[in-house]
């Protein structure tokens, strides 16, 4: 089944299609299974837990339609897709212990069920994992590839953390922040999966910047959604971010409006942030056009993504990538 | 300097003279500066507190010693040896979130001083650092070498929380698990040495299992430090692993004892330890002669790394490898 003569739309945000809009999935969750499935103890219970919780897949798609778009299918395109949704697990893990978080995709999360400690370890086990089945396969490229996005994603996290209820926030930092914590990991699957199908420079770089491009827009969405997002559709609470003092696209956009900075400005300066002023502030993201701003910016990073894709020849693997950022304007979790 | 022609035994509690004992620390703190000397920030602070905290800086002497037995000096020896460094230093990171730890090495835990949050990130980034390197230089047996460490690290770890006060913890378990925890990793860095210097099988493997027998002696001695060590010199307070309900060897060795034997597992049944508990099992400890009888079975496996060496080409450096197993028989830190 051509993955381009279907009809996307109908399916974009119903997860339980999402294998026929993307049929790869299926391998992806039946390799994925063969990895963890010699785990044992309490590792084995919380990869099925995390595993099980649903997700995008996207890393893993990243990979595999990026190296489909100049060769043949092969087992190590599939060893590295898995490898990349498998470090995605582990920072997931190490992730929900740095923001204390509860809930994720509607179950509570790993550190909620089996506490720090174990998250910790599962997390580097997943790290691990991933690792071996990189070294095993001899993928070096895409080893390389994925430890820069691990060196990336670390020190993002870490700028994020140093910028908590900084009102000097700007645009640049923003930028840098959200390429380190997210679009690079995107922007190294697509590389890993064209370094393994061969492609030249030119397309490599090209595939590159797609991947960077689709994260910015990824992150900048998923920042709009801590403000207008549907928390059941989500399955996570709302206003994390603010709460944790961490300042997105939608505030930086309000502070650049001299007749509202001062009202941000005074919440975020209380640092303990309430929820009449999260609502507050929700209203003045969207009276002021902050919220509309930040999703016209997502809209021409997608755009931007699109544009990379013409360089590529022209199969239905590169319809798959074009469609996965098509998905994106849509996205509401 | 000849290592062999030195007298190790007026040195061998005293770091201030390790570098006159094994001068080949100077160059491993030399390489983990540079190593580490691209980070930023919070991370930056986080990876000079820690490598500035001391450390018996062992792994990455097994890696260059297990090397040059067999070599020459390489850049790639080197790299190996901080890497092996570096991902010691990454699980000391999350194993103080792991073990609420306060303080190691006289110092504050990273965790104590930064948070968890960003103790998880700093050991990530560290994972993330020593396999850059190693995958640079294309070491790509050390690599895989230090994955199958990780993990065997991660499954040790868990093992022993899902056996805390396990009254029926027993030698078989306890052995399976102070391998994965600590020696296979021990293990795994003589024979990364070895593997780059192009070592054969055979020697390979006595490389190997001398560290294997390195590392349970290493970890039978810090079991022991538990109840019997000054804190002073440890620098961390002493009965941690009966507070957490780990069950060591000298405490599986007393209840050997029919006569005491319900006293012990009456405290284990408690799970809270109150320092009465630890005082009257820290005597029955001594009493009954299992501390003296944990204490000869960790000799034992010192001999039998010994024993192991003997296979290997008699350089300064096999001489070298004997001082840091003989070192051992009077750790007390």
């Amino acid at each position: 089944m051509s993955i381009a003569t279907q009809d996307i739309n109908a399916d974009i945000n119903n997860i339980r299609h999402k294998t026929e809009v993307f049929p790869e999935i299926e391998k992806i969750e039946c390799e994925l299974h063969n990895a963890l499935s010699d785990s044992q103890g309490a590792i084995s219970q919380m990869c099925s837990h995390m595993a099980g919780s649903g997700g995008k897949r996207i890393r893993p798609l990243l990979v595999l339609y990026c190296g489909l778009v100049f060769s043949n299918r092969s087992e190590s395109l599939e060893k590295a897709a898995v490898a990349a949704e498998l470090i995605h697990m582990a920072t997931l893990a190490h992730d929900d212990i740095i923001d204390d978080s509860q809930m994720r995709r509607g179950k509570p999360t790993l550190n909620t069920v089996w506490g720090n400690h174990s998250s910790v370890l599962c997390g580097d086990y997943l790290f691990a994992k991933a690792f071996g089945i990189l070294s095993e396969n001899r993928l070096y490229k895409s080893l390389s590839l994925m430890i820069e996005a691990i060196d990336c994603m670390c020190n993002g996290e870490i700028q994020q953390a140093e910028n908590r209820f900084n009102i000097n926030m700007n645009l640049e930092i923003y930028y840098e922040q959200i390429t380190r914590k997210t679009a690079k990991f995107l922007e190294c699957c697509c590389k890993s999966g064209a370094s393994i199908a061969n492609a030249d420079e030119l397309q490599t770089a090209a595939i590159g910047k797609y991947g960077l491009n689709l994260g910015l827009a990824f992150q900048i969405i998923d920042d709009i959604l801590d403000y207008r997002g549907n928390e059941d559709i989500m399955g996570k609470p709302k206003g994390e971010d603010l709460r944790q003092g961490i300042i997105t696209l939608p505030l930086i956009l309000l502070q650049s409006s001299e007749k509202y900075r001062t009202a941000a400005h005074d919440i975020i300066n209380r640092k303990t942030i309430c929820e009449r002023d999260y609502a507050i502030l929700g209203d003045l993201l969207v009276n002021t056009g902050s919220i509309e701003q930040s999703h016209k910016i997502a809209l021409s990073h997608i755009d931007k993504a699109l544009l990379c894709l013409k360089v590529l020849p022209d199969t239905p693997y590169r319809d798959a990538l074009s469609n996965l950022a098509e998905m994106l304007r849509f996205r509401d979790n």
